[in-house]
């Protein structure tokens, strides 16, 4: 585990692209999302650049509110705790990220599920913890309706509890394996969690040793004020989506004192933002490519967030027809990315396909069009000005996207000597520079064994 | 698909080994059953032995009741869905197949993730179909006590009509994937199934498209009436323990009556009884090896057991003691295990060390000590009788008893013409001989999408 702050970097895997008109114009088929050898072939990709960690996002659900996503683009996904291992399988370092919900599955079940991600992988899980925005997903598990943001967040604290005192619940020097003496485990040291609580009542132990990382990379999303505090008492590492680069030092500042609130260490948490890259060869090239992905997205599927974002109705309108200020009256809802559309509008000249080129590149989340140089550039000044630790790499679409991070960006920021040219050590929390957790001390002993 | 019918031989799989000493005897280590090298060897083994497939057993539980079982036998088991995708990853045909249980998972989350196993491995996953035995998962999962017979097996119904319908509320042929026009899917070919019963109430659809055999095969253990019934409406391989020949081809008949009776075809059904086989190159060398094995197992860890089964206390009986008749009173409780431990008691001349031996191997499962020869032999017979479609093997120790069934049993099975010397096909409904099910026809259709 190195000391020197490091530049990490994920690569966010969604189906063949990050960008919705990906399945129309990438090279991946349009039926890549489900086939195990597309994301095979992402991960040995990923690894070969090094990169920290292949990450997938998730929802039990098919679609987040309106079934009609599904005639548009790729929706459904595979369940991200049973693709990673076989990708870990094909890969020999890079870490694991599964992104599952402590609104919809139960502590015992799921820590021992990441438990054994952890185990089967040799250390190289990480668990990126929601608590499931779509409220589709509510239908799904019999509750009439989605609990909402404080009780989702209160289950997800006790949750958490949970799931920490079950990995300790079975020290690895409890199993003596001492074939001589015929014992094989000091039932000891096995604990029980006799956990009772508001939304769980958890007795442990848990069925599996504790794993090799002690727990899995805690990661976590949030960024409102709950999301904030929880992250502070534990995740150790942040995904957010951020595209002012002042306001992404904000962010880390105020993340960073939250966690110090916490009674943690500051520096022990990473904060790694979205990233698209847009890549060309030329600037214009890469701006053609950005465009000719824009133009494939259809209308009606991506008119209807954008009209939701800023308040006013744009599902109808003429695609050739310039926007002006009047269009977003000030009256609309005021978010960092409807701010951002308003800008847009403000620069002048922008027909309603222009604004669909530009706000389905990234989709909130920062992008950055252009060549390899300008890419690195921006990766590198953020990384120094403290914006950030790194970033979630999100290419528009697989597997060109990220072959072209990989064989074009990455060796730059390897020559300027802030990123690894070879793994340091084969965990997650080897790659993010994190320390193995130590156990807590559980508070029941089962009775001892003769 | 082969119409003509095969043998079929699984392996199953369970820490270092089906003896419970095997940790101390065996050639693998005793931290073997955690780490995914050890399985993936054991899978690649089954995998060129032609073997159908490797099954993991499972409970949600770090043990059945007595804590002190951790004490002398590796306990705690990886989540075999997180393991099989990685074995799955190192293999190309053999089938895998989970056990996971209804009492304890949601049928949302488990249809998922199933499903995600049977994409990952393209049409290699089978379901075992559990509802837990183990009073003891209970307390992890918030309930005050197990569920009793009668619930679980009502809950484990209703999960299957809601899995089943999950499975199919997505049809592969929703997928247009058009890139000229746009459509991605036929979302009205996508439908939700509305589900609204005593256990569940879960909308869909599910956000995975059907499984690659359309669903895992389903796989069930249960042997009395309710579970009977059960197999009878769902199950299309059955797992079962029987140690006479003439009572298992009495279970097989009432077993195809019970598929016959839910109008399923009753030859569509696979019976595969446990087999340990305690191989030799001679009798006389696979029966000291028995009793090497039977000499490693602490008494103190299963003489409490053998007690329970016999209704006599031997927990502290001098080992060198031989037993008679009257350590068995009649009053004991009878079932096929006890009658078994009387049986050998009235042959005579029996100690508690030798009852211990021949009691801890196969643990109520059929056992053949004997050569190679011998052990094709028994397989032989109870296929050609019909008491068995093929068996479970379960080798005493991991990796060598797997090892000496796959080099020294199977060419002898393939030799005499009844098994098969290549995959015919890459799914387990293709070894299993089994066909892709139709898809159910579902009752709800999403509004059409313009």
């Amino acid at each position: 585990m190195s000391t020197r702050r490091g530049l990490h970097l994920n690569a966010f895997l969604q189906f063949v692209g990050h960008h919705e008109a990906a399945w129309r114009v990438g090279r991946a088929g349009p039926h890549a999302g489900w086939d195990v050898d597309h994301h095979r072939h992402l991960a040995q990709v990923a690894e070969r650049g090094r990169l920290d960690a292949i990450f997938f996002g998730d929802s039990p659900a098919a679609y987040a509110s309106h079934h009609s996503d599904l005639a548009h683009r790729p929706l459904g996904r595979l369940d991200p705790t049973i693709l990673l291992p076989a990708l870990g399988a094909a890969t020999s370092n890079i870490g694991l990220i599964a992104t599952a919900s402590t609104t919809y599955t139960e502590p015992y079940e799921l820590a021992r599920r990441l438990a054994s991600l952890d185990h089967v992988t040799k250390g190289r899980a990480g668990w990126n913890i929601v608590t499931t925005s779509s409220a589709n997903a509510a239908r799904n598990f019999g509750l009439p309706e989605h609990p909402d943001y404080a009780t989702r967040y209160g289950r997800a604290e006790e949750f958490l509890e949970v799931v920490l005192a079950l990995w300790d619940s079975w020290p690895a020097e409890a199993v003596l394996a001492d074939r001589a003496s015929g014992r094989f485990a000091d039932a000891g040291l096995i604990r029980t969690i006799d956990h009772r609580g508001t939304h769980f009542d958890v007795a442990g132990p848990l069925n599996v040793p504790r794993p090799p990382q002690g727990h899995p990379v805690l990661v976590q999303a949030g960024s409102s004020d709950t999301g904030i505090a929880f992250a502070g008492r534990y995740a150790e590492a942040i995904f957010t989506a951020q595209i002012d680069e002042e306001h992404a030092r904000a962010f880390a500042v105020r993340l960073r004192r939250s966690v110090a609130a916490a009674g943690r260490d500051p520096q022990r948490v990473l904060i790694l933002p979205g990233l698209m890259p847009i890549l060309g060869g030329t600037e214009a090239e890469a701006l053609a490519y950005r465009r000719r992905l824009g133009e494939a997205v259809v209308p009606g599927s991506i008119l209807p967030a954008i009209s939701k974002l800023t308040g006013f109705d744009l599902t109808e309108a003429d695609l050739d027809r310039t926007l002006t200020e009047a269009d977003f009256p000030p009256g609309g809802q005021r978010s960092s990315r409807s701010d951002l559309v308003a800008e847009l509008v403000a620069g002048g000249d922008l027909t309603v396909r222009d604004l669909i080129v530009r706000y389905a590149a990234g989709r909130g989340h920062l992008t950055v069009t252009g060549t390899p140089e300008q890419v690195a550039g921006i990766i590198e000044r953020w990384w120094r000005s403290g914006a950030a630790d790194g970033f979630n790499i999100m290419p528009p679409a697989f597997p060109e996207g990220l072959e072209a991070f990989v064989d074009q960006v990455v060796p730059i920021l390897q020559r300027r000597g802030i990123f690894r040219t070879d793994y340091e050590g084969s965990t997650l929390r080897d790659h993010y520079g994190l320390p193995v957790p130590p156990a807590h001390t559980s508070t029941t002993t089962l009775e001892a064994v003769r």
